[in-house]
């Protein structure tokens, strides 16, 4: 550091005639004389702020590893730590600020020259990229699940994953819509906005659990995985029949058909389409020539589903998976995977860690009076969000001897989809302060305990198995 | 199509009142309103755009490797096909716009509802996104250069390319600046900012081609790395001159002698500082239990390098062509070239099709009346451009059987480094149009010359082996 430190301060002691801007790699994007002063450090700040993403997603995983609990967990946390909780080392403007209070943004200020007034069109960018950058690794993630799933055995589990799916949203949002009515006196709309924020599942949460317990490929691990894919396009509907509800009062059949028609034509449209031309994607690979011919030209097919799946209003994860379903069964599936893991090791700890950082852990407090309302009801919600996705296991049939409590615990985890709930709720101002709170508290405590319960309930067959050998 | 095109028509007949942001995924990075509205249109116009990267570097990339031209010149010639001077597919605001009357603008105007308020910021967003990305490609394929190179060849071969390196900055820039006074009747000031112009080599499209056809680690292509590297540092300090030259009328002194320290600092004590951190370095790696350790681990170091390379006014890539030599000293270097692999696959592409698409080649247009006195000075600087450094093959010393063309011609490409002289010429107000343009034509000319040219000159000693057996 004492290296480091020195050049700095030469650095900062460079006359300002000659500075940052003259450095001619840097400057070869930039034509406009703006675009010339930020576009460098703009780079500086997407370099540094993807340092603190692996190190704090590195350390706390590690950490977490080391006393048996998910990796994933440790990303989330490490989140929490250099987020807008903590730290604040990472630029977003959810903290309540433009962000040009995090310490990326002081630390470019002192380093590499920013000036005071160009720093909020910085934050803005950095911001704006690294949040790509994490979509692109949820993209990225969804991909490889998609590659390591079995579409056979997907279909075959298709009416047990519907049915998890439709008992995971319709048990939650009853029990928390009525509980809340009935134990908080919360009027109908808001409860109703609750108790849809409850239906939600995190695929990507899961989905990294399992198969960092090596149970994606297990016959639980693809109903959750069915269920959960089929719980988001169910979040979609929900929350777009709930937020016209919540404008207008009504509830707009077309859209909800059209959703729903969307989906499935999509989902299903995308795969046979798929299936059709992927014999003639392994021809064309095997007729290039030129470097990286595989991953690239399937990079194009992930991009265009996830194109279309944004577009039409449903997800661009949704395309990411289906794409990954329709190349693994090709031939070249296996070369495939080996080529997307390390572009999966690079990309999606970045997502994870931005999770983290953008969630507010500062409603858990229970210091804070302004928090005890809303701690209450949470604590109804988590148990609500809880039991309602555990039951669901119980509800899958024609398995015998099926782990049913590992596949309940699978659908708990909330994630960002639960986020956006609260998102969303507050922006159209319906939800008071604490009811809003619960939620974030809900999504907070569901999404950070599914990954080592999930590690629980799947290591009992195993032990049950070795104690019976 | 019919598929895409119909769901398109059916997005466009949505409410506005469930647009596009009620997409719950999408949203959740969004808490501010105008964030949630361009939020996802961002993120899909950025899938779009490396939708379109990935299609033009293929398909150009493809055609050239049959017609044994190389790959990469196939993806600058994409990019130009897409790019300002073409097609206009990609969005940056060379093209003397505000970038909105690209091609994916209008589309995502008429597939993904954004409108033309927002279309500016959107434009701006998507341009800067892909701007980062494509450097943080090149960032990649420095490691990935400096990971295939040699550190004990590098020094061993040291001499002879500082003596290429500073015989092909000499040479080009005192032919250039006498040439343009004594037959072009230039002004001075100007004459010396051509002539610096004509200093820079891209090591960037030299290594990507010395790649491709393996001679990256052959005697003449490490003379070559290590004398564009030195080249660029050396390029650095010269428009550093130049520019302060135009700017006051002056030299200052204290400028020179900080980039020459700071850059001899720099990369002599990150080498050494990296070995002598490197075996703590693979005890780390070897002690992790988390997915993707050695990359993250090496990509941690990696943007650390870049980060105080770009603060320091040298430059990010040269950060990560260092990290790349030391981490080729340990045992793990195999593993880690074979996971850089698909990422560079990923990234690389991105860098050289932007290169291209901001390139306005409408310059070497012969019929636009205005483009003539451009040219025939360009056809002056093209010759010394590729005389210049060609030359510098003839004086390396102590290596009898050396290819000496193949070295000289290593460093003919001039590539972004030689249109950021033009650039910031350009922003300075020192060159006539004619002057300006000519610089660009020169520098495309080089950079579209050097590939085939230096395919062409490695092919021959192979070919006088096999005769001679």
């Amino acid at each position: 550091m004492v290296f480091l430190s020195h050049w700095m301060d030469i650095s900062a002691k460079v006359s300002p005639a000659f500075n940052f801007t003259t450095s001619p790699f840097l400057l070869a994007q930039a034509s406009e004389a703006s675009e010339a002063q930020t576009g460098p450090i703009i780079l500086a700040g997407v370099l540094l702020s993807l340092v603190v993403i692996y190190l704090s997603s590195k350390l706390i995983g590690e950490f977490c590893a080391r006393i048996n609990l998910p990796p994933v967990l440790g990303e989330l946390i490490g989140g929490v730590i250099v987020g807008v909780s903590a730290l604040n080392l990472l630029v977003f403007p959810e903290g309540g600020s433009n962000g040009t209070d995090a310490f990326i943004i002081k630390f470019l200020e002192s380093t590499a020259g920013l000036s005071p007034e160009l720093a909020p069109s910085v934050a803005d960018a950095i911001s704006e990229i690294i949040s790509v950058l994490s979509e692109i690794g949820v993209i990225i993630l969804l991909f490889e699940i998609g590659l390591e799933s079995d579409l056979a055995e997907l279909i075959r589990v298709g009416p047990q994953a519907a049915v998890v799916a439709v008992v995971g949203v319709a048990v939650p949002f009853a029990a928390g819509t009525a509980g809340l009515i009935a134990l908080f006196g919360v009027p109908t709309v808001p409860a109703i906005f609750a108790g849809a924020a409850l239906t939600a599942t995190s695929i990507g949460i899961t989905a990294k659990v399992l198969a960092e317990i090596q149970q994606l490929s297990s016959k639980e691990g693809q109903i959750i995985i069915g269920a959960a894919v089929l719980d988001d396009i169910l979040g979609i509907i929900v929350l777009a029949v709930v937020a016209s509800l919540a404008k207008t009062g009504e509830i707009q059949i077309s859209n909800i058909v059209y959703l729903i028609v969307g989906a499935a034509v999509f989902l299903i449209g995308s795969i046979l389409l798929g299936r059709f031309l992927s014999p003639y994607f392994v021809a064309l690979v095997d007729r290039m020539q030129t470097r990286g011919q595989l991953l690239i030209t399937s990079l194009i097919f992930v991009f265009v589903l996830s194109y279309i799946g944004a577009v039409i209003q449903l997800e661009a994860i949704l395309g990411a998976f289906a794409a990954g379903l329709v190349l693994a069964e090709t031939e070249k599936q296996k070369e495939l995977e080996e080529q997307v893991l390390p572009i999966a090791d690079m990309l999606v700890p970045i997502f994870f860690v931005v999770v983290g950082a953008k969630t507010d852990v500062s409603v858990l407090n229970p210091f804070d009076p302004n928090n005890r309302e809303g701690l209450i009801m949470a604590t109804f919600l988590v148990v609500v969000a809880i039991l309602g996705k555990t039951v669901t296991g119980l509800t899958v049939f024609g398995q015998p001897g099926i782990n049913r409590l590992a596949i309940g615990v699978g659908m708990v985890p909330r994630g960002e989809v639960g986020l956006v709930f609260a998102g969303v709720g507050s922006s159209l101002e319906i939800l008071s302060k604490p009811l809003e709170a619960a939620i974030i508290v809900m999504v907070i405590l569901t999404t950070f305990l599914a990954p080592p319960l999930l590690r629980l309930v799947f290591q009992k067959p195993t032990e049950a198995t070795e104690a019976v050998q």
